[in-house]
């Protein structure tokens, strides 16, 4: 059964029976969602996924797409130090859609819900060329202060929440087409991280407890996301390169493959870890690993022993 | 200067010195927007706009295009009794989209956004094969209930806020790449209706100063929308024909043209009046029009003192 069989209509009331019912005021079914916040701040963020550009359906499920599209917004809201609750959705199909795409989109997105603790509260689904998912997420700061890009200051520690480089090595790997000398395990879980990747909704919620200065999240590559996290700060950033966290699987097939895992780090992106200036004493007590520092200005790549500028290499939509 | 030569983070700067400043206490340029809110109820509707679907570049300016996307958005909010606050935007586009263009469709935005106090708080932009404007509103219940679509009861009056059929009219003009025997200034509203649309955030403030029990925006058609009303508050509606408010302009040029009014009214759409569901005795000390009342069951339409079933014929973006 495809889209244009089922019409807008028929397809609302298919997709309401696979969601769980939920706790907003007003839910997917009426002009606009009510939900009720606590505090007097909302955080707010949307991002959307394109096939052929952020996904493509021969690399990755509908499940996978769906559970992406919702990873990124939540990101964005536990970059800010906030709690994720509240997911729309403005999906944008071609007619021929089947509704087994559909559900699988879905059941993503479900399941991202559940795993954030957030809610699919509504939505539109509209007819267009290329399948494209437009998640909004709103999230709620419960009396705290935001963490912004902007609040880094000279002697923080720079550090990240996780290692990096899976994401980019499963795209790489997906491109080449070519899997088969790696470790099929190291393999599964780089591409897993390109196609699924997780939101640090904990590591966001920590934010507060470390007295974070500044925070963002890892989402076009650590060279960049960097650069951008200075930019706003008004500072500058050192990177030890020896210090920035590969992760292991990640590693051993860029070292098998001859790739250059310092670019792939640097410009790869998609890891959503974040990259968080906090105060050095603040750092004990986490298990963030630490790769800079923050500087008057300029941005550094410390290597073997040698400052060098930071390389840009993040990535941009529309740069050739 | 297109996207591609701009790239994103390019053209986010220069975006951004093409709006104003703010009230959001984390505006456009973070991971996330952060807004102070009143009252515990926030409502959020989210709509997309495909160019060739929603809109064509041929029939409508960028500016219109962006003014509508806010439209569409802030109408679904009016329409639960709320007030819209703020917007974010997911711009899909294709690489070769113009500095004109953009800046075309974000003076349309921030002429929609002065409009009606709403801010642009935030968004995405993304590489596309296609245009597409993808906004969120969020908007506040300030501590009053919201107006469902299921709250009608029998007995009460069925209302709209204001004539419709413009914008059908408007788009059958366009279609037919004839306005030649119609009097200018009727092609013009008629087709300023379609491109422009108001959204009514007066009607929306005005719902629960007359206890409205149900309300929905035409978006869909009178038919189609009316039938949603009812279903979603189990209840019956009879619509009189003969009250239905045409729009002056719409009706003389539907009358030139020997096009079929009624069925320009009841499955045009994009009128975004309100429909209404209100104690009788409210009506009075409102300039809305009364069309129809609440029945225990069915979808009647009384025409020339005969009921008869309403016809079925609003837009669904699935059914060919």
């Amino acid at each position: 059964v495809s889209l244009s069989e089922r019409g807008e209509f028929g397809f609302i009331e298919r997709m309401r029976s696979w969601l769980p019912d939920g706790g907003a005021t007003v839910g997917i079914g009426d002009d606009a969602a009510v939900v009720e916040t606590t505090g007097n701040s909302v955080v707010a963020a949307t991002d959307a996924l394109v096939e052929g550009v952020h996904f493509r359906s021969d690399w990755s499920s509908p499940s996978d797409t769906g559970f992406k599209a919702v990873s990124v917004n939540v990101s964005d809201i536990a970059a800010m130090g906030a709690c994720p609750r509240w997911i729309l959705l403005a999906l944008c199909a071609p007619p021929e859609t089947t509704e087994e795409v559909l559900r699988g989109l879905y059941e993503g997105i479900e399941e991202a819900c559940a795993a954030y603790g957030t809610e699919l509260v509504g939505g539109d689904t509209v007819r267009a060329p290329q399948l494209t998912l437009v998640v909004t997420a709103i999230g709620e700061l419960e009396g705290k202060e935001p963490v912004t890009r902007s609040g880094a200051e000279v002697g923080d520690v720079v550090a990240v929440t996780g290692p990096l480089g899976r994401a980019a090595v499963g795209v790489n790997l997906l491109l080449s087409q070519d899997a088969k000398d790696s470790s099929p395990e190291d393999a599964i879980a780089c591409m897993a991280a390109h196609r699924r990747p997780r939101a640090r909704v904990d590591a966001g919620a920590q934010l507060h407890q470390v007295a974070a200065h500044a925070a963002i999240d890892l989402s076009d590559g650590l060279g960049s996301d960097a650069r951008r996290l200075s930019e706003s700060s008004g500072v500058g950033f050192e990177i030890d390169l020896g210090r920035v966290p590969v992760a292991p699987e990640a590693g051993r097939i860029a070292a098998a493959r001859g790739w250059d895992i310092e670019r792939i780090v640097l410009g790869g992106g998609e890891d959503f870890e974040l990259l968080v200036a906090l105060p050095r004493e603040q750092l004990e007590g986490t298990d963030w690993i630490e790769i800079g520092r923050v500087v008057d200005d300029g941005l550094w790549l410390v290597r073997d022993g040698q400052s060098v500028p930071l390389p840009d290499e993040g990535y941009d939509h529309f740069r050739t």
